[in-house]
């Protein structure tokens, strides 16, 4: 009966936060198997955790995704578990966009509850660690198989924080795209996702000069960092299934600079 | 049978040293549950360390609670299991004070015993690495069911070493605190527990002006980190009920340059 | 039936390409047991990654070891699955020696496959992220029972890549060893394994002056760092039988600038 839990959060490693979550779950549902899928999200990245979680689900087995980025934690922001459509799956963690993606990804919520005042909580609530004493155990309860409904307070699906991504522009000569995330191998993920690969193809042609406003480089499309050189860039459709500008061997967002939401424009070489 | 295993230490997250330990325990007790609380402490922190396994063991299931921060290994030190009195609970480590808090936590030692020539140790012993050769074996055969008095040489139980932390001073018109722990992202708690709480209160109203002795900031009592705004500090009960100084955002011991045994004067602002 | 898998990898703890394998094999053989040796190996230190497998096996369950240090992933080096002689454990991983020192280990390769063209792959199958598509989902069927030849195309054992370490020479007078590797505490491990220390002592007797080229200094032999003082160095052999260099309560890499392949002169003091 009980589902597996993956857990994905900022709390980093330094710190206790997510072993005492994983604590939390062990003693309310000893039986139940924790996935931990990283905790070493940059502090607060609503954003990255998004795509982070939505690029993992599809591989993860049906269960709980607890996915914990939470910087309004203790604010009026809502704690919420949201059912989606594929294999019931329970999403659980701040309404703040952080689940919006994989939302999307599993088809779309078709239930969502209001964790506030969940009967399965911890008292006392802090306002600091909503992991600890409400998001951990109703994760627990569900996996053990509560039904969400039983975790909170109904609410619109429909009301759940949306999350707006920055959208690349496909012009004749030119494709302008936004940095979405970087990895800790400092490789650059582009908002430009394998729908948009044969149109960007089309324009840019084999090799692409990328124009970061501070630097430009000139570099080949490829398929593994290893195609090209130590330390000479390229662009790649990565694992996510986005493309993606990496240095073999060296880091490409230290190179040149990139962080999420820059700029950078594609032309042919 | 079994009972899970929480495993806590300051071997990092770089090399194998906390994995090494968990092959040990599967190895020996492959039905047993380990659940990391953290191996990101600081190097040699037993003062951390042991304050963040007394926050942790009351959220976690009662089992054994292996706790390895141990700059003394291969020293006089002694290694030990102490059972006390809170649900046959069983910690396992070094006897250098990582163990006290949680020990008081718990109801105090029961029974303890030295580890030194245990029947459980893998042989050969090494001095740089008892966590594989003497502390995972242990803690493996006593969750899987093993006496205390079955893996050591009993031992008084008062001679256990205790931790000395330094005492905040309460005077009619101000508060002498010391900072106890830093986390990771900078919150900085002091050792002020939830029984000072309200007598700091009293003395401080709404507002206190936080002295490090280099830096003096004014900031309010709040809940939330998102009660203030980007980079301003909050002074607020954190997690672990303890009075902290926290900068919403951003590292409150980074901006004042607070470490461990600092001490801070609160005064009303 | 299910046999544990250890992993081992160097993708970090900032991502979640450690947790989407977990996810992979969780989703595949949910009965089976993840065991983490670390993934904090430093970013394609194949070499050390060898090496910290080799010393890990021997205290891990019998099982599968998967271990993904694995910089040219996506171009022509062969994925593989290894039998080794002792209790069926098989090794799974890129064919770039990482798995060589453990092979031998484990009384030397009997069976070997290429998963180039696995049937237990996850299409499709990308240049970057072998972990996830392939190595990860082999390890998972072998662990719940499959056998290698279901995994692969069987190749020549004889044929996998072995791996060169520099050698130590042993000389009247002097010692000329390698750094092998640093671990995250700065201990730096020397190519002079259990067997070489008789004669290294015969050489220098208690005391050596270990000299890097740049820097000299002099220092005990020992047993545990407390057997000098803070900031002292110290010749010991360590965890896993080399001869290392360490400072107490410091960092020897740091203080003398080795760093792996560095030369170092050990000489009577």
């Amino acid at each position: 009966m009980a589902r597996p839990i993956t857990f994905l959060s900022d709390y980093g490693y330094a710190d206790e936060f997510a072993g005492v979550c994983r604590a939390v779950i062990a003693r309310i549902a000893p039986e139940v198997q924790v996935i931990d899928i990283t905790h070493g999200l940059p502090r607060h990245a609503v954003r990255q955790g998004a795509i982070v979680l939505a690029n993992a689900v599809p591989f993860a087995p049906a269960g709980i995704h607890l996915a914990i980025v939470d910087p309004g934690v203790g604010t009026e922001r809502r704690p919420v578990a949201v059912r989606v459509a594929e294999d019931e799956r329970l999403l659980v963690g701040p309404d703040n966009g952080v689940l919006a993606l994989a939302t999307e990804r599993l088809g779309g919520a078709v239930e969502a509850v209001d964790l506030s005042a969940s009967p399965f909580r911890l008292e006392p609530v802090t306002s600091t660690f909503h992991g600890r004493e409400l998001f951990s155990p109703v994760a627990a309860r569900l996996a053990a198989g509560a039904a969400p409904g039983e975790a909170g307070e109904a609410i619109d699906p429909a009301s759940l924080t949306a999350l707006e991504l920055p959208r690349p522009r496909l012009y004749e000569d030119r494709v302008v795209a936004h940095v979405v995330y970087v990895d800790g191998f400092g490789n650059t993920a582009l908002n430009l996702g394998h729908n948009d690969l044969a149109a960007t193809f089309l324009r840019l042609g084999h090799r692409a000069v990328v124009d970061t406003g501070r630097t430009r480089i000139t570099v080949p499309f490829g398929r593994a960092f290893g195609d090209v050189g130590p330390g000479q860039g390229i662009l790649y459709e990565d694992s996510s299934r986005s493309l993606a500008l990496a240095v073999n061997r060296d880091s490409a967002a230290e190179m040149l600079g990139l962080k999420p939401d820059d700029e950078v424009v594609l032309t042919p070489a």
